[in-house]
């Protein structure tokens, strides 16, 4: 049924990352010991985005100071005075060779700051950086937030910021299952969008809160990046203070729309562009209804509804009709800039 | 010489602006006796673009917390535990009827937090819902960077963490003739600028730290708000995770290039399209040289120099190009979505 998908591939994955909770929660309940000032995540491009529901979710749960750094800024950086050996360090990077996050490390290595973090395996240029390392493929977005969401929740719940980790850990077995219905259920939807929409001269691309990173990764990484499709992304807040002077029927607009506390922002959103052009789409999570993974947890599982229907789906279906491949880059990492 | 614009006009606003230096000099004294735990500015749209430099940079001069918050956003988070009457709140509206600062004021008297502002005189909304207000037209953005930072400046200064506030101060009398000249400086540039892109069916437009308030600034509110031109704002970190894979002949990409530590991000940007694209342009705030303002100054006037020659001068030869009145919006302001 889903074109270019490899059903089995796809929920082994997912069961080699959730095998990790026994290495990750070693390591929370390690990291959970020490005496920290605040957690420090430190991305870029994807990684970045990924991190940012982790760090907004974390604000929500307590008032310990979290941080989220764009490693190329990180490192020039002279407004960062937080940054201290008491800094929890965090990073990722599938395949341990980004540029900016092998640079930030070694930053923090420089400054006796241990960092820890995810990569492929422990033959990765970061590996051999890091303090301590999950290793996992991470070819998924959702595999990336399944275990970001496990170190820091399960930290948390140490101490004593989040009572309900070990249901929402366990709810997690039957996280790929569900994303996989989605990705069927969102199928036949996604390919008249990708057919309508792959040859759109730009598109706008709008989200809000928990949503805003997924929203700006498949975006970013994905439409630019991957398909060299020209998008605009905007936050739901923002749309109104520019962007939407731009709405026409020439003009494709996607809405990401969340289940947080700023979903009236992406309502307002809905209700203008609804009005103003024929090009409108709307993703809502709420559509998405899980099995075995409790409402309450909506809200961190959201991102990685985002990222099985666009990021992953879209994705795919935008290629059959583009015709780019999505591993093609003509200067993304070939060339030295 | 310049199209459009009334020198005498400017330089009075300029001398206004200025002597509202004894009054923002009171509510900082005032404000610096009481005891604060940190500094939240609210803006949106422009505003926040605005405090964005500010806010950055009082960061730099100091550990103490200073949050920048999208109005919108900041009445429905749930992440913003550290919001208190401790917190010292700070927004602006010249029009004094922006509906989300209007909101987010109400918001934080509900909550007993007192707040001060800027906006165009006493009969304004947002007036009446100040704890103190300073009063001033506010036409041009330089006229708000310098206000923001005479009143967060010379807080600092009382607390101890800026004891150039004084020299600074002196010196920013002779600000509006040096953006003045710069204008000229840039304009024969500017012209052949605004008729070479004026029509492009997007712009991509970069810019880092001290400069990326006004670099969005000039990409959602000049042109996409005021222009309906199609902008890809990203910063020059970002650039490289996504945005670049765009780049080609077909895409015009306008660098904001600026003088704090993220300089080396923008000179990458620089080596990058300059080798991808035959339609870059570089604004670089070195080339324009202050008369009696020291170098030391130029951080905080650098997004001065931006707003003077792009969001005013660069938008001002757009116009002419475009036929499309910077006066007229379709949808902004003009009925309630």
């Amino acid at each position: 049924m889903l074109k270019n998908f490899d059903v089995d591939k796809y929920l082994n994955g997912g069961k080699e990352t959730y095998a990790q909770r026994q290495n990750i929660e070693a390591l929370a309940d390690e990291l959970a010991q020490k005496d920290y000032d605040n957690v420090v995540m430190v991305g870029i491009g994807g990684t970045w985005m990924e991190w940012y529901p982790v760090a907004m979710y974390l604000r929500r749960l307590s008032n310990f100071p979290v941080y989220l750094e764009n490693a190329a800024e990180f490192v020039l950086s002279k407004d960062k005075p937080y940054l201290s050996q008491k800094s929890l360090v965090l990073t990722a990077s599938a395949s341990g060779t980004t540029k900016e996050i092998l640079e930030a490390v070694k930053y923090c290595n420089r400054k006796d700051i241990d960092v820890y973090g995810f990569t492929k395996d422990e033959t990765t240029p970061l590996d051999k950086l890091l303090k301590k390392s999950i290793y996992n493929p991470m070819g998924d977005c959702e595999d990336s937030y399944l275990m970001y969401f496990m170190l820091t929740l399960r930290i948390y719940e140490q101490w004593g910021h989040f009572k309900e980790y070990k249901r929402w850990a366990d709810q997690m077995a039957v996280l790929h299952e569900n994303l996989l219905r989605f990705r069927n259920e969102f199928e036949p939807r996604g390919e008249i969008i990708a057919q309508k929409y792959h040859d759109a001269p730009l598109t706008m691309i709008v989200g809000s809160g928990m949503l805003w990173g997924e929203t700006a990764l498949f975006s970013m990484c994905i439409l630019e990046e991957m398909q060299w499709v020209r998008t605009r992304p905007v936050t739901s807040a923002e749309f109104f203070h520019g962007a939407l002077e731009l709405v026409d029927n020439t003009l494709p607009v996607f809405l990401v729309k969340g289940e947080d506390e700023y979903r009236p922002l992406d309502e307002r959103v809905e209700r203008f562009a609804k009005q103003h052009t024929d090009k409108f789409e709307v993703f809502d999570t709420k559509d998405f209804v899980f099995n075995g993974i409790d409402d309450d947890f909506r809200q961190i599982c959201s991102p990685m509804i985002v990222t099985a229907i666009l990021t992953e789906r879209l994705a795919a279906l935008y290629e059959l009709n583009t015709g780019h491949s999505l591993d093609f880059r003509r200067y993304y990492r070939q060339f030295d800039y």
